[in-house]
């Protein structure tokens, strides 16, 4: 079996969007060609990336990660099988996997009540994702300092130059794990100055590249959930260039934020990024939850 | 009604891309605001633009242009109701226009065998249309200099400069009847060198800005019809940045390119752009003729 005539769901979360189709048996042969021109914006349908929904059981016979959790996790039923918009695969993205759970619920294939917790299968591993109202939280994992205590004290061991944004600003790396350096700006101008079609110099140079946010940290809110932080956030992502949205990012931006402003810090953030807005839960011990909404837009029929 | 649960087709033309839908007797309300919303690349579905499929009779009492067709052009049964990603109203695409035929064909809502000509509603007035194997031949208009013969005589008008691209280069202004001015390079290297993130800067500055051409005269090849010009070119567009593709633009290229040959040069030319290869045919008395590809990839119901 084929994609062609295959139904597929156009959603996204806060921007970053995504092509998915239901294969429970895993039956469909997914080849990297063939997403890359689904994926192509003008030529194809269009998307930063196509997820397979299919059971985690079907796969494990061609996935390692698959064959581990359908043994250590048999709760995870459901295997999100991402793949990027150039047809690789990807680990997780901490946006597709809340429209994974948006699309499950929708398609019958899960019920889900507010606040009960779905495991997902994901080559991350198993992923937590809970259901908050019509928005669904997401345990990313634990956040480190790759330059250690100093560079938490300090609040910075890297120098970022933006074009747009004048002088080299001091700026802090996050592991998420992936890598992140996040440099904070006076205001939402400076934000919406920064020119990201030129990629941001890092110094000193990060091995293998790294994402970096550009952060305006606006105070604090009162919400129900008690004072919560407010950031107006933009992202280059290594790779890809400016984003609408990068989940991770979304957390390092939070933790950086929290780590600037030291004693007394919320754990709870609210970061605008150009796509949307995203919810940062910083737990005492490193986990980041990311919460935030999930849309599904249309049905698609290749002809 | 509204647009909402309707049955859309996402088509393109050399990259140029669309998305139809048939409405014959113009019932469905289609507002700017949900136009945008359906053209977002991110949130939306994503195209250049929409095309409502409509009886140019069902149109006459909305469109003064449809109604005058009507009457004039009776045998322009079908009207291009187009539309730009923006959800401003457009005169006419020559990539659209050729999506459309497609999209009659494949509907049934016309037939058409190959080297027979149908006539096309637009804003612009009636466009003939001529199938040409699987491709689609259309009538675009009289070209002409705003230069004068002093222009034509030098082959430039206008001083273009270009980031990536060293030095002002002359430029010649053709309208077609939209504004272009079309600078020629070196090499291939050279167009794929421009880096048009940036908008080329043009002097004598054009009053109501222009779209711009980068072009580079591959020599000739012998084909069927004789021995015809080839091109390679990129286009940045007023408004919208670098594209794909632009149909006038191919055409505002030919016409320069023939300018600059001079005595004997070929009356037809491929010009090969980032989203496909179209073909421009310039007649004797100013009339151009531009074919090409056109494509339907999937039908999208909104959800």
């Amino acid at each position: 079996m084929t994609l062609r005539g295959q139904r597929l769901t156009k959603g996204h979360g806060t921007g970053n969007d995504f092509l998915l189709f239901t294969d429970p048996d895993a039956e469909i042969a997914v080849n990297a060609q063939e997403v890359a021109a689904l994926c192509s914006r003008h030529h194809g349908v269009g998307a930063d990336g196509v997820i397979r929904v299919a059971r985690t059981a079907a796969l494990a016979a061609g996935e390692s990660v698959a064959a581990r959790l359908a043994t250590d996790h048999p709760e995870a039923e459901w295997f999100m099988d991402y793949r990027n918009a150039d047809g690789s695969l990807a680990e997780m993205c901490g946006n597709g996997v809340r429209v994974f759970v948006r699309y499950l619920i929708a398609e019958g294939l899960v019920t889900l009540g507010d606040g009960e917790i779905l495991a997902i299968g994901t080559r991350a591993g198993v992923k937590w994702v809970k259901r908050d109202g019509e928005e669904f939280a997401v345990a990313m994992g634990l956040w480190s300092a790759p330059g250690g205590e100093e560079a938490l004290r300090l609040g910075a061991d890297a120098a970022v130059e933006v074009d747009g944004i004048e002088g080299a600003r001091p700026g802090l790396s996050i592991a998420m794990p992936n890598p992140h350096v996040v440099l904070a700006v006076a205001s939402e101008e400076e934000v919406a100055a920064a020119n990201l079609l030129r990629t941001p110099r890092v110094q000193p140079v990060p091995t293998d590249g790294t994402n970096v946010e550009i952060v305006h940290p606006m105070g604090e809110t009162e919400t129900p959930d008690g004072l919560v932080g407010v950031l107006r956030m933009r992202v280059h992502e290594r790779g890809s260039g400016e984003t609408q949205s990068c989940g991770t990012g979304a957390c390092a931006a939070a933790i950086a934020a929290r780590v600037w402003m030291g004693e007394g810090a919320p754990e709870r953030w609210i970061v605008h990024v150009p796509g949307g807005t995203v919810r940062v839960r910083i737990w005492p011990d490193a986990q980041v939850e990311l919460a935030g909404p999930a849309e599904l837009v249309a049905d698609v029929t290749l002809r």
